[in-house]
C-alpha cells in the first residue's frame, strides 16, 4: 500500500539514472504542447529546478494530457533518458501519468506570469510553490539548520526559554498580554482593577520580547547555551524591517568578556553564510538574478554595488571592522553627509543615538564592510550591560551589514550584583520581581556575555529579500494574522 | 583582553593531556580539606563528571580556600596529572586560583543534600546546575539536535509555523487569548461585544495549539517538512503529563500515505532515542541510575519491569506493534482487566475512546513493546483525517510508548475537496474561515500525510523524568508563569 515510492527530483538531478525507470510526483509549473509531443515541467519543491516529462499523444492518452494545467499535481512513471534540450541532463519519458489532482486554469491563481510581492503575500498559502519563495523557504532552512549545527559543533546546549512570561522587565518594547479572561466580563478586585489573580497564571502575563534572561540562567549552570525560538513586539511599525512575531537566536555564554563575544558572533554569522553558499548554490544562484534586476530597477543612488552572491562572498572572506561608539561619533561628525547636513538627525554631541542613516554610512560608505561597534553610552543600552571603567559607557556591540543595518545586539553582561542592582536602581528596574535573575550575581557569578540575533533579518541579507514579510511563511504584522 | 582561555571539562576527560598545563572554570560542587591539602569537585556543565582540583595550602591562600564554597564560581590554572583516587583519569594540581564568585553558604540554596524535586522546581532558576537537571538539559539538546539533524539528512525543510494564529478551526483544546487592548476598558460594538477591529492584529487572535495546518500548506510546495515549535493549550490540567505550553515537532509530507507515515514515526523515533544513547552516555548512565532509585521506592505492582536504557535499547531493537482500532478493541474486551472490571472505563463496544490505562495495557501488559494504533472512529478523530472507505474509521495513527502513552497523534490527510468539506459541514466547521486550507486540495491536491511528537513526552521517555514539568527550564502550568 506504501504510496511514497518517487525519486524526488533533488536527487534525480543529482544521480545519473539514464536508462532506468522512475516515478516523480510534483506539481506542473508548466505544459507545452505540440500535435506529437507535450513537454511538462514538473517541480516537486526538493530544488528550484523542474524536471522535464516528455509525454506523447500516443503513450499518454487525451483526457489526461488535458488535465494537465499549471498547478495540478501528478504522478508520472517512465524511463529517464538524456535530454535533447539544453538546461539540465536527462528528462522523463512518461509511460503513465495519473493526475492526483487538478487546478482550474480560471480558479488558480499563480499563473506562469509575474506576480507582485503584495500579491502573493495576499496568497501566502500558496506562495511557497513559486521559484522565489521555494528558494526562500530552503534557504531559511538551512541557516536554521546552520545554526544548530554550528552550535552543537561548539558544544552549546539549545534551551527552550518560555513564550509566555510574567516577566516584562528588559523594557524591550510593547508586549501583547496573554490571557484566558472573558474580555468582556473580567473579574475586578475591589479597588476595580483586573483581578489577575483568576487568570490562567493567577497573575499578568505576556508573549516574551526575548529568552536573554532565562538564558542566561542556563549559561549559569552550563556554561554555553543557546536560544532559537519565537519573539513579540506589539508595535505598530508598518516598515519592510519590523514583524509582530519573529525568530531570534540568542547565546549566553558564562566565561565570555565583550571581546570573546565578538569573536563567536563573528564567526558565527560567517559560519552560517558559508554553509547557506555550499548548501544552496541553485537557490542562491537565482536570488542573485532576482537581486540583480531588482537592484536594476531602484534608482542609481540607491543601488547597491555588489551582487548578492558576492557581497555574501565579501563578509565571509573580510574582518568584521571593530571599532567603538566613541570612534564611530568622530568618524560620523567629520563625515560628509553631516557636514553637508544631508542627515536626517546631524551628530552633533557624544552620547547621541545612531539612526539607521548612520548605521548605513559606517557599513556601506565609510568602511564597506561588516561593522561591530561597541562601547556606547550607558544611557542607550540595557541595564544589565556591563558597565565599563569610565563610568560612562557599557560593554555592549551592535553588528551592523549592509542593506540591512543591525544583525546582532549583545554585550558582556554586568557580573557584580552591587554595580547591577546600582543600575537597576537608577532606572527604577524591581530587584523584587527580577529576585531569581540577580541570584545568579548573587551565587557563583562570573563573567559572562550573549547576543541576539534576528533570524529573519539574517534570512534577509543572505536570500536578498527587501521585505521582512517575504521570509517568513505567514508574518504577523498589525491587522495581518491571516492563515 | 580575550577571557576565556579554559579547557572544557568534558574534552579534558576525553583528552590525555596528563603533564600539560590547563585552566578549567567552573561551578564547586564539594570541597573536602584536611591540614595538607583541599579537594575542590568542579563542574561547568558541559559534561556531568566533576572535574578534581588538588590545592595544596602552600600554593593556594587561605582567604581564597576559605572562599571556596559549594557554588562559587573559580578559575583554576594547574597542572594536569594522573589522578591518585578512582573514578577519573586525570586531576588538576592547582597553581592559581581565582574565586569569580562566592556563593554564601547560609543562603545559597543547593547544598550537596538530597532536595525533593517540588523544591528545585520552585528554584528552577538554579537547578540546572544540579547532577540530575544538567543530565535532563544535555539530553534534551541532543534530542533536538537529532530531530534537525534527522529531517535535515532527510531533504525536509524546517518551517517556522504562526504562534499567533486567528484560527482556531482544528477545536484542538482552549486556547490563550492574545490582545494589546485595554483590559479594564475595551472598545465595545454597537452591540456591546469587544470590537476585536481595534486590536492589534483587527481581529480576535489566540495563541497555536498546532501549527500542522499551516504546515500541510508548506507540503504542498515543498513536500517534506517539519516544524518545532511551541503550542499551547488553557487547560486547567494539573497532572505530570501536561503543560500550558509545550514544544511540538510536526512532520508533514506530500506523497505519503498512511503506511509511509507509519513508517516514517517509528524510524524517526527509534533514530532520535539512538542518537541520545550515543551522544549522552553519561548522563544516561547517571539518569538509569536515578531511575532505577526511584522505580524501587514504588509499590510492586507499579515498578517497570526494564530499566531506563535496558526500555531504549528495546526500543530502539523491536518493530513497533501495529494494529487497527477495531482489532484493539477485541484484545480490551477479552482483557482480564475488563473482564473482572479493574478498568475504570470498561470497554463494552466499537467507538468508545482509548483512555490511559487501555493504552497502557496494550503496550505495557499485552504487547510490551510501542505499539501503532490505527484507524480510528472518525466521530473521535479530528475532521482533516482522511476517511477510509468504510465510512466509519479515519486513516489516524496513534504512537503509544511504555510509562508515556501516547507520544505521537498523526494521520494520512483527507485529500479530497469533496469528502473534506462535507465532514466540515457535519462538524459545522467554517469553510468560509479556512479558505487557505481547503485551497490546497482545490489546486493541486494529492494524497499527504503527517504527524505530530510532543517533545516534552519524548524527553520524558529518554531521560525517566516522571513529572514533565522536569523536562522543560521552565515550566508553564495553571497559577505558574514564574522566571
Amino acid at each position: 500500500m506504501a504510496f511514497n515510492k518517487r525519486s524526488k527530483i533533488k536527487l534525480l538531478l543529482e544521480s545519473d539514472k539514464i536508462g532506468e525507470q522512475a516515478t516523480i510526483m510534483g506539481w506542473v509549473r508548466t505544459k507545452r504542447s505540440n500535435k506529437s509531443v507535450s513537454f511538462i515541467a514538473v517541480n516537486d519543491g526538493s530544488i528550484i529546478n523542474n524536471y522535464q516529462v516528455v509525454a506523447d499523444p500516443n503513450v499518454i492518452n487525451e483526457d489526461t494530457l488535458r488535465r494537465i494545467n499549471t498547478g495540478a499535481c501528478i504522478k508520472v512513471t517512465g524511463k529517464v533518458v538524456a535530454s535533447q534540450g539544453s538546461g539540465q541532463d536527462s528528462e522523463l519519458v512518461a509511460e503513465s501519468i495519473e493526475v492526483l489532482g487538478e487546478a482550474d486554469a480560471e480558479k488558480y491563481p499563480l499563473q506562469p506570469k509575474k506576480h507582485s510581492m503584495e500579491f502573493l503575500r495576499d496568497i501566502a498559502h500558496l506562495r511557497m510553490r513559486t521559484n522565489t519563495f521555494g528558494a526562500v523557504f530552503r534557504v531559511r532552512h538551512a541557516l536554521a539548520f546552520a545554526v544548530h549545527q554550528y552550535f552543537n559543533n561548539k558544544g552549546f546546549f539549545y534551551i527552550h526559554t518560555p513564550i509566555i512570561t510574567a516577566s516584562d522587565a528588559e523594557g524591550a518594547g510593547e508586549t501583547f498580554k496573554v490571557t484566558t479572561l472573558d474580555l468582556k466580563n473580567p473579574p475586578l478586585t475591589e479597588e476595580g482593577n483586573i483581578n489577575y489573580t483568576e487568570d490562567f497564571f493567577e497573575r499578568e502575563t505576556n508573549l516574551t520580547v526575548s529568552g536573554q534572561l532565562e538564558g542566561e540562567l542556563a549559561a549559569m549552570a552550563l556554561s554555553e547555551i543557546y536560544t532559537f525560538g519565537p519573539t513579540f513586539r506589539a508595535e505598530n511599525s508598518n516598515t519592510t524591517r519590523h514583524l509582530a512575531e519573529f525568530w531570534m537566536i540568542e547565546p549566553e555564554m558564562a566565561f565570555y568578556d565583550a571581546e570573546d563575544n565578538q569573536d563567536l558572533a563573528e564567526d558565527f554569522l560567517k559560519s552560517i553564510i558559508s554553509y547557506a553558499m555550499e548548501n544552496c548554490k541553485e537557490d542562491l544562484m537565482f536570488l542573485d538574478k532576482r537581486a540583480a534586476e531588482e537592484n536594476a530597477k531602484k534608482p542609481v543612488n540607491e543601488r547597491s554595488e555588489m551582487g548578492l552572491l558576492e557581497r555574501l562572498q565579501f563578509v565571509v572572506e573580510h574582518d568584521f571592522e571593530r571599532l567603538t561608539y566613541t570612534e564611530a561619533i568622530e568618524i560620523l561628525r567629520n563625515s560628509k553627509p553631516n557636514k553637508k547636513k544631508k542627515f536626517k538627525y546631524l551628530i552633533e554631541e557624544w552620547g547621541a543615538d545612531l539612526q539607521s542613516e548612520h548605521e548605513r554610512f559606517l557599513v556601506e560608505k565609510h568602511f564597506k564592510k561588516p561593522v561591530i561597534l561597541t562601547d556606547y553610552p550607558k544611557e542607550i543600552k540595557a541595564f544589565y550591560m556591563k558597565q565599563n571603567e569610565d563610568g560612562k559607557t557599557v560593554a555592549a556591540m551592535d553588528i551592523l551589514f549592509p542593506g540591512i543595518g543591525e544583525i546582532v545586539g549583545g554585550s558582556q553582561r554586568e557580573e557584580s550584583l552591587e554595580k547591577l542592582t546600582a543600575r537597576m536602581d537608577e532606572l527604577k528596574i524591581s530587584q523584587e520581581e527580577l529576585y531569581w535573575y540577580l541570584d545568579t550575581r548573587r551565587f557563583g557569578t562570573t563573567p559572562h556575555a550573549g547576543f541576539g540575533l534576528g533570524f529573519e533579518r539574517m534570512v534577509q541579507f543572505v536570500t536578498g529579500m527587501g521585505n521582512i514579510r517575504d521570509v517568513i511563511a505567514f508574518p504577523r504584522t498589525p491587522g495581518n494574522a491571516e492563515f
